[in-house]
């Protein structure tokens, strides 16, 4: 049997997709991925995710130079969803968030908000010209 | 504003929730948690899921003793997923998953087939019954 047959894919073909720096173990985001994606990524060795908002196919960095290097996947209990661990390339430290940061989960509950509490590493407008 | 009406939550009600591990930094499980679920979680400091199976709440835990403690809670920067950081209770070293392994990300792909590489820590026989 394929490998991307044992995937649980959802109603919509998908299936959610975390991204983990492999050095440091940060979660770094959470996205989606079709069966495209996920074969793309298993064959490029970069991580490749279906982007929901533009329904298509999203090569992580294909903008913003911030490619993710994939070291290893791994498949949970149920099938059904992927963990990538990956190195964060294009800056250093890594930035895997849009908005400049090295993790899409800057913020932290504290007193009841939700506060951002990490760095922006480079202005978004120097990342997207 | 409420910080639970500042989760973009999906047409049903739900937000994906990774659990990370607080000391090492591992990937343990994926889950979703409903409004009632995150609410829970804030205020008690241990995690608490929806479990769309059962459509009902998911004391992580409840069963097998499995405690989650939840030392932080993160958002990310689209605010439709949340990141809990966890102590992992009941086992030394700790058991996330349901097949007694320490986390549900046990299958590593390799050679183009998911393997297990992962050691059950307990048999699930004897953490449920």
């Amino acid at each position: 049997m394929d490998w991307l047959d044992s995937v649980k894919w959802d109603n919509d073909g998908l299936v959610p997709a975390i991204a983990q720096e492999f050095g440091s173990g940060d979660v770094l985001m959470f996205a989606w991925m079709n069966r495209e994606a996920l074969a793309q990524t298993a064959a490029s060795g970069r991580a490749v995710y279906w982007s929901r908002s533009r329904q298509q196919l999203w090569h992580k960095g294909e903008e913003s130079g911030h490619v993710q290097q994939v070291h290893e996947m791994r498949l949970d209990c149920d099938n059904d969803v992927v963990l990538l661990r990956v190195t964060q390339l294009g800056h250093q430290p890594g930035i895997a968030c849009h908005t400049g940061r090295h993790s899409c989960f800057f913020q932290r509950l504290e007193g009841g908000q939700w506060r951002s509490v990490e760095p922006v590493l480079k202005d978004p407008a120097a990342i997207y010209r």
